[in-house]
């Protein structure tokens, strides 16, 4: 019965990955020049050591694969005639969609913006500002455009511009103000403030929240705690306080990291259900991945821009750390990590573990936490992930918009899709941050008797004189 | 690999639900009337908002089955004759067995009784007490010829009454004698205070016990306790409460439900181990689903009669609580549990599915327990067993009678059979319970976003305005 | 869905066990008589009594696949000619490999020769010796030759007596130096005092410590702790101090065991992680269960010799009580345990299924744990295993040399192979353990109601007077 996983991977592998630019697995491992050590298996991914240029490859793939997809334009809703005279606003007027239904103005696209500038970071190549550059510029230009549509017209949601012209919620505001205000602090694109100043006032003031500040929502119950809205409140905030210096907004961002975990965490298990409502606080609980990498991607980001002397530094640094290991302990045989991370019978999601392995990675180059054990855990899932880029640029198995239910059959069944567009960002991050990973000066990366070693460097040298 | 469990369970129910009145999975949901709707999946069980005249069609299917089936006749067992003159007894007469090997007057029997009142009470239709009424008919009529017979010819075990001539065990008494005092509360049917006695006086009086008074067994181990027992002990211990009114035998279930719960219960994990041994009180446990369900189902029906003035309501009903709580968040992505509820490589099994279903939703309809996410598990629960039962009423899937046992390999490969009874009384259960959920005046249920939120009544309204 | 993992297995087996002696599952329990019992179904495993004879067979084939490929001769490894002039040392001359790569100096013979002195124990069959006393003469006889070559060539790692000229390591020295003492006390082969010496000496007083005297390597971090290391240096410590009757080397075990069970042990889940790094103690942990096996043979093997009145006797017991029951608890529905002991997704590995009979069949016969429920998790244990040994003598489903890795990934897909020595030595002993156990005078075994159930004797009598 041995041999089952292994050719249940097999094929799996060779079924889903025939799309990928990978030859379709299973794989041995590359590294090992030996081809007739019996000790060397295959895997279901392609199990190496992470190739720059391998990487860089990929990531270029996805920009432009986003690139070709997300046209900035107007055109007639009901013609789809583009629409070049702005002189007066007309009712039938929007921005023209991406092909994949990849909205330029959502929350998942603030993401991707963001992506771009660390793949930038990484990399030194500055073709990956340029879709952001040509994105914000037509906001820029389009923005009083459609006001004045909104002004004339009364589309409320059906107004292309309706998340900063009437902002609702923090799915509308919050992820894509963070992209605003860090692309502004690296000076790139033009002046937005305007647009950061719609948003910025939704997530700091107008959102609904318990008393003592934590941010809610009025759904799925009346008072209900949702997990993603760690990502979707908490990097806007730090970004508030790093962009105007005020304690108040990082005061804030600290205060909904300790809430929110102390609503959603399970300590026992290292990870996060995916919400909580106040009228039933001891239902029963739902891990769902996505939600963990919301969590997770957030305090990063916190720490990112936090003082250093902030009281709340070491409390979300720990709260971080702990669900870190929960996370990094769930990853499954296959380098990514279950739908439902805690059930090794849901399938494998892509956007979840990418966001891990950004985290796991970026905090390993923060000396958040140790590159030891934690950095070849990042490195299989960036091979797992990797192994999921197509060779058009598109990211399979990433699971769609899902809300905060109540039983796992929903979870468990939510499809996936290349259109979703929220492993997109966050895959980009990954790469971005492997590539860092690799050239760390602080981690040294052995390969020996078959897998990787990730050492801090300075921590005393290993020694394999008895290994034969 | 992201398809493949999608894959696997789209062909197991093909393949296994050819039965069934459903047209074989892999499922889209109905209410969802988009039917261009990209994030909507499909699912391995029809979920969708239960339909009260499907349920009621279900429910009717199995009571036609089992009346067909549970003759109540007396023969000769060599010739097969049937016998017509009980002037005098001879030693070859006995009930006539049912074609499924369904007996008419085991523990699963009292169960399906059980099951039948509900039924009738949720539905109002009276023809759910007819098989009643034609069983316990023949029993007051037969039981004076049956005791003559054992006089006469001392066949123990072969009298086909010998368990209410001559009790030997929980299994004899509790069970069944539970479901005639609720008959008899209900006033239907002839007056049966003769087995009444006989039974209860075993539950009460003579079943071996733990110093402690804890319900115990003398096999497999010398003392042993089995979960099975509470409901076997505990029930019929309420409903002599109830029809008594004397406080001693309430007094005996609280004690042994919480007697039970501090040898069984995993509060670490939120659910019970199968039994517990004397003579090695720190063995290894195994989680057996159905001795989880008889766990639920003895308490929440000690809780329908128990004084809540009884210094043991609140602690039974935490227990109850802290039990339904692990249960529920091990939900297969099925919608059933799994035959050891803490493995999710063990088959799907329906008895203790039903027995949860039910258990669960009749505590959001007492007010035990919120329907804020325990109403989303009850419903996916019961579609799920919905596909369970064939268009002849037979219900697949359920664990045959199972011992205490001491290995793994023994749980996991127990055959399931549609003749097996344990799951038919509960999965009536669970339908008319259902049904009453569906019209609970104290439950409000939003169908958004896909999928369906069980909201307690008076909440405070929820707010989809920012949803897009 | 109820027949899926029935059918999965099946068709496993059928592939896997063709080599078997079994014929091909599944299996129904040939000890139930009655072959229309609906209530017995069919096990992927030959679920049923042990029986003496095949037993004794299947350790006898493995002796004798072992003893013809393991050959002790002495050949030029350039021209493969045998050696027969010791005269004076030539460059070239190596121990004739074994044919399945079974090296007859490392440390998993050592636990062969261990197996093999139990199982001429258990069967009083004194052929099980023949492979013990062919290979110690030959050490006695040449190790004086590769010595001098050693001296003239220096070839260090390239001499095939390097472990004891040389050791380098826990693995160089420890399990072999354990089974030279233990085969000496049975009087068995000549005079190896110089090896042990030798390898003592390591495993005492040179190996690579913590401060507080914890067993420790270089590799794969500077300061690692493997759970290998309890059994390449905790038995090796408890021989010597039998041998030498000097109390410092129990101390020295003690104290190991102790230590790392502090380091490694889950208390909370009752299993062993792979290992520890000094330079980041909170790392995301593999619970590998060869790592598991490692570290109760070991505890068993320091009990066997350490006295009652060692005030560390009580708590090794009670740590090995504590991982045991952990354990049993993770078997698997198919009797092995899986290669990462809490994930069910990884394949069932021998070798640690392996140790874990033989030390839960051991510590019953000694006494130290119940036979209550682990006696039948033992047998079923062994029933598994035994259907892994092939018709001549070879074991499958053993995981290769694995080392102290930091992903699943890398753990998961660990080729497996009948020519990992590893699990040879722990399928002899727990073969011969079972026998002991099936002959215990404290043991009473009933079959009973489809299944087995152990009970201490004296513990009073069962009673199916109940049960019909």
């Amino acid at each position: 019965m041995k041999k089952l996983p292994h050719l249940l991977t097999g094929v799996a592998a060779a079924i889903f990955l025939l799309g990928s630019v990978h030859a379709a697995g299973p794989y041995r491992n590359t590294d090992n020049k030996n081809l007739d050590d019996v000790s060397e298996g295959t895997y279901p991914i392609p199990y190496k050591m992470p190739v720059a240029a391998e990487i860089t490859g990929a990531l270029d793939r996805i920009r432009g694969y986003m690139e070709s997809t997300t046209p900035t334009r107007v055109i007639n809703k009901k013609t789809g005639a583009e629409i070049t005279d702005f002189s007066k606003p007309v009712a039938d007027a929007i921005i023209e969609p991406a092909k994949g239904d990849y909205g330029i103005l959502v929350y998942e696209m603030g993401l991707f913006h963001s992506g771009l500038l660390k793949a930038a970071e990484a990399t030194g190549d500055k073709r990956y500002l340029a879709m952001t550059e040509r994105h914000f510029a037509f906001f820029k230009d389009k923005l009083p455009y459609f006001a004045a549509q909104e002004k004339q017209f009364k589309l409320e949601r059906a107004n292309s511009f309706a998340r900063f012209l009437d902002p609702r919620s923090l799915d509308d505001a919050g992820s894509f103000c963070a992209a605003l205000m860090r692309v502004r602090h690296a000076k790139v694109g033009p002046d937005l403030s305007a647009m950061i100043a719609s948003c910025s006032d939704w997530v700091a003031n107008k959102q609904f929240r318990l008393t003592d500040g934590t941010l809610a929502r009025k759904r799925p119950q009346a008072v209900s705690l949702w997990g993603d809205d760690m990502y979707m409140g908490i990097p806007a905030l730090a970004e508030l306080g790093r962009m105007t210096g005020e304690r108040k907004y990082f005061d804030d961002a600290v205060n909904n990291v300790l809430n929110m975990s102390r609503y959603l965490f399970n300590p026992q298990l290292g990870i996060y259900t995916h919400g909580w409502h106040q009228n039933a606080p001891d239902s029963p609980r739902f891990y769902w991945s996505r939600a963990n990498g919301w969590a997770v991607l957030a305090m990063s980001d916190l720490l990112d821009v936090l003082p250093k002397d902030h009281p709340g530094y070491e409390p979300v640094l720990n709260q971080l750390r702990a669900s870190l290991k929960g996370i990094a302990e769930r990853q499954s045989g296959a380098g990514l990590w279950h739908q439902m991370i805690d059930r090794n019978d849901s399938y494998l999601e892509t956007s979840a573990s990418a966001m891990f392995v950004y985290t796991i990675a970026h905090a390993i180059n923060q000396g958040w936490i140790s590159p030891t054990t934690y950095g070849s855990i990042a490195q299989t899932g960036w091979q797992a992930l990797s192994a999921k880029i197509t060779a058009k640029g598109e990211i399979e198995g990433i699971c769609v918009g899902t809300t905060l239910a109540g039983d796992q059959t929903y979870y468990y069944n939510r499809p996936t899709s290349v259109h979703a567009l929220h492993g997109y960002g966050p895959t980009l991050m990954a790469g971005a941050e492997i590539l860092k990973m690799l050239k760390s000066p602080n981690v040294n990366i052995e390969y020996k008797v078959r897998t990787y070693h990730y050492q801090p460097k300075g921590n005393g040298a290993t020694d394999y004189r008895e290994h034969h």
